[in-house]
């Protein structure tokens, strides 16, 4: 990680930096065994509590097509993936998540995914069958930071949607972007993360380094997860990309349409980090949903990471407009192998919301303007909290 | 004025009517004098307290182009717009609305003006060489409502620039598209407006008829100029339309990379009074101004009006994001024909604000749930008030 | 008309000038009766030979609306009207327009409609319950240039689907927005258009004068209809507005999904003449349809007159892209008030298409250059004809 | 390469199949030394013949920026870029393309491209202060195809603009997409580019398996290169990303402004191959430009190649327009490592125009159907040619 003074300030506010390895005081070893070949993140398998009222959310309003479905559970995918899902509803106690699943590039990856988390004394289990239907040979694991986190690569191929523009509609998710985890220790997830072959591409941190939130990848966008500072371990959110800006539109109106406008937590908006136009939906579990599109490329080896200074009032809307508080405090829990909830373990560095928002809160537009002084911008709502 | 019982539900949840005569206690007469038949909203007077920086927001963020200016004024125009202007800023000691401008259908139209107001009882001064640079003949009165409007038909041809994509910005503003004016006593400006020939299209009531704010027209489009009730005469915004919803969301990407995203004041978003998309940003001296796109015609004459209830979240925002407070309570101040500001009379009746945000605010986003029981819509920002 | 030596050219290459009376060798007389006032084109009658082809046309793949619907005929509208509908679909034994139907400010107008078409000479029939469902009395005529024109006023209303985001498509007609009709004396048709209370926007000459098209509204849009000149009377084209420029492109996405690209005849693109980005479809009977999106305001009474040069390669498309040929020559039959296909008369003035297209015709990107000559430009389409 | 008996028809017309290794008559040998492991297409260095013109072109029109330029070169990049540059214009005696760039992943890979490019007996030449500025050790060829390539890992970091929406117009240009090349034996020239690590997405065959094209990636988008069939080796085309379509619209509407329409040579459309949005352009020297948008993630290892019927209509234009003669036929030479233009050898098998468009050419829209029976799809342009 780079000191502020090793950093280049934009002519945009943020900073640049090469990648550097990570300091933190309680690192997790580094395992001798190599990672597996992530190639991009694939599914994540969802816990939900009311099957039918999911259905309805995740088919009839955001129009994810259903892969194949049972009583007990519905595989769905986005417009252009050819894998057979990237979404498992299944039903169950609890809204929880069940699993983060990866794809890899090889079967082989999977011999390495066991002898690199067993090296690290995780619980891990492997099924030539499969998890989930449409997924073949497959290896959960409770990863060191409490998350299940599955690796597979044999597949079943389903159709490509891209070219079925008779079965679009206005709102239309084209893929799965990301993941984004809630964790106490963001430098030490970020460490191990990056061990197991993740690039950090993106940061929020405050003058004295502590990190707030970090970005990670393995595709070249701006992640495949993200870990954001919090109570831990839990799901912050599952994204799906759009093409255009107007789609994210279109599902605000059609929920407005609907009369579930509720579902609508934060946004839309255009982020600070990662560039990209975004929203943020409740699905009726609570289950957090970002619709989000264009990021930027990032699979260049040497790409600079970006800092974004924690009181920059435009790091998570580049418009300035305020995080709802429910953003940071609320999530998912996630479940161990054998499907009970992982304990939490509390955050101890400076919370974002505490430090950014309300009355302790601090956050600038102008870096070099007193934000609570007088003037126009008092008006912002961040200011009425 | 029609009684919600007489209203037809729709399945969006708002109701229509046939547009009825407005009652209020207080009316003010109806002339006998015919009125002047208007066109459309044309232009705005404003008087800022810093030209540069007042050029600065106008040219150089929103792309306005200049059709003429000195040292003491701007002349302004939207790409489309073929006469002089759609917005004059003006030097002067106080952040101020000179004149609500329109254009009438011919020149006998200012004789009808002069009557009309006259016969009113109200100050009127008529210019033949007109107010402004690039205006020929004009009038201007102090109104009943105490706004400074005015009416023209001269006016110097410029050439319209929507064929000049080569000049064009992302966030293009192509058309003045309506006024915004807060009045004490909704139903009183209403009526006084039906007389001056304008035409009802939306308006935000409660059950036992309280009107919070009505929509007007001439041109048919949902308004000309509204009222919003509130402690007045002042000037609410000024709205200019773009093309489409992405040329909005350039203007809040652009005003984020100048680091003055503390222009936008609330939104962008969807109305559902209107059904247009939105944002509201706040010029140098805190003037509001909307751009806005994509209302719908109104021109047949038994266009069916759309009454709002007010505690129908949806109604200002169909995504049911909160309003910001400013946004109800800050408004300019409007000049008489002096240039001295006209005296506020404050509303007696409830304030939209107070009866839908904040610990003693009711809304709802489903008529039928009670809004501040548990569930999952409790997160919304509104709630936080 | 004015002639070129009074027009002033604009910077993008077109010609404006006042309205002015247009003079033709053979005028039809003024009748001494006052025209109806017409609001605005409301729906056409089309007559076509397969209802249910039909049917999935213009409800499966254009996504109108169907008010109602029986063995005979279809009644269709666009997401925003709240009249009945916008087009009826008729099965019949050819494929024809049965009526170009315009809304009138008043049931009075009936009654003026009457007295001047029968002052005219023409065959006028009133219907007081109407020709068509859900339209009340009505008024139909063969007009002197032997279209068959109705105006009505009485409606049913309907719900208005703007705020049904649950519904839309993405391709979303939101608007009836004006015909085409084929003419072969385009100065004739333009002339008696005016007496009946259109103004011209936009039309087509070359230097000496002759017109090759000319665009007249009502409503303060570019066009409620449009002259073409060809053999006539016929019917060139019905067109429906769109939002945004991507819901015309999905429009065609959707074809070619369904594989009927070939329905495609011209386009996407952009107009010069009324700015409006364009495509025109051709439905199973061979009817034009055009999806249209973003002319200008022209309400105004001194709104310029555009005069596009005939040889000007961006008349027609802005960016030059060939004008196939069928769309100059292909157009359907008109029917008189017994249902008989209206004769043919031909053309005695220059051809658009001959005049600019193929081995005779000439036209000039830069009107400076000699469009002939060796550059680059040779690879237009247009050249290859 | 799969024999179309083993391929799978999908519901939108195409067919998919596992990538295979493509069979050839005269394949060019495999080295025994590895491949460099190409990141992705990085820049084009491009030869133009008036430097001032193709400035005009390239920043004034399409707002590329200007990294840094002196009186025989321009660097030039889109928003998104970090690297030096993606586009060089070096202005020299005879349009050309003096190199295609590729990022490798490391410095290392620059030995692999020696000795693999060695290995194969092409020229090789290795500068460890690089060919242009901002770039440092480069490996330069001419490749078995005859293509000027090179290989680079070291470069200057700039900013990324992509923040910077003051800066950003209309049309604005994001990244830099892929190449296209012109090769008269296309099995020969992807075997070899299988070879040297890329993977095909998609290609167009007809039923005996001759291959008209096909497009190779190594980031994981549908292409860092393509190779059309034809006489070779020339260039077809260098390709921009936008983020929407609306963008491209843009570009066009601002060349008819500059009344320099005639730089649009095809489009803009929606390919089949690739599912992108796109526009041709020809620059001032006839090199063409392709603008593109919203292809699909291709980075899976089992990545279902996509094959195309030649005779497909909506192959090369999803909605089935023509493309125009000149796209096929026309493309810029290459130059060798001194400068000098290569010969071209000519391609033998069928051609891809003779075989679709004209008197002989054959082409359906549904593959059922016969394209020349009559029909009403007979009005497409492509059926004139």
């Amino acid at each position: 990680m780079t000191h502020r003074d090793q950093m280049t300030r934009t002519s945009s506010g943020f900073f640049v930096s090469p990648e550097a390895p990570i300091a933190c005081d309680d690192p997790i070893p580094t395992p001798a065994a190599p990672a597996p070949d992530i190639l991009r993140c694939a599914y994540m398998e969802l816990i939900v509590t009311d099957l039918a009222a999911s259905r309805e959310f995740y088919v009839d309003v955001l129009g994810l097509y259903v892969t194949e479905e049972d009583d007990e559970a519905i595989y769905l995918r986005s417009t252009e993936e050819f894998i057979h899902h990237n979404l498992v509803l299944r039903q169950g106690p609890i809204a929880a998540v069940a699993a983060f699943s990866y794809r890899v590039r090889s079967a082989d990856d999977l011999d390495r995914a066991v002898a690199f988390y067993t090296e690290l004394g995780c619980r891990v289990e492997r099924r030539p069958g499969g998890f989930v239907r449409g997924i073949g040979d497959s290896v959960r694991v409770e990863d060191p930071l409490g998350f299940p986190y599955e690796f597979f690569f044999q597949t079943d191929h389903v159709e490509r949607l891209s070219w079925r523009y008779d079965l679009h509609t206005p709102g239309e998710l084209v893929r799965l972007d990301h993941f984004n985890q809630v964790t106490p220790d963001v430098p030490r997830a970020v460490s191990f993360m990056q061990a197991l072959g993740f690039r950090v591409t993106e940061d929020i941190q405050d003058e004295a380094g502590t990190v707030y939130a970090a970005w990670m990848r393995r595709k070249p966008t701006v992640h495949d997860t993200a870990m954001t500072g919090g109570d831990g371990p839990r799901m912050h959110h599952v994204a799906f990309a759009t093409h255009e800006k107007h789609n994210i539109l279109a599902i605000c109106d059609k929920l407005g349409a609907l009369r579930r406008s509720d579902a609508i937590e934060r946004g839309p908006g255009r982020h600070g980090v990662s560039n990209a136009f975004y929203l943020y939906l409740r699905d009726p579990d609570g289950h957090r949903v970002e619709i989000y599109t264009q990021d930027y490329y990032t699979g260049d080896p040497d790409n600079p990471v970006v800092t974004w200074d924690v009181h920059d009032n435009q790091r998570r809307d580049w418009w300035g407009n305020a995080v709802v508080p429910s953003w940071y405090t609320e999530a998912s829990p996630v479940l161990d192998l054998d499907g009970n909830p992982q304990p939490l373990r509390a955050r101890t560095d400076d919370s974002e919301m505490a430090v950014t928002i309300g009355a302790d809160g601090f956050s600038y537009t102008r870096p070099d303007e007193d934000e609570r002084a007088d003037r126009p911008g008092e008006y912002k709502l961040g200011h009425q909290l």
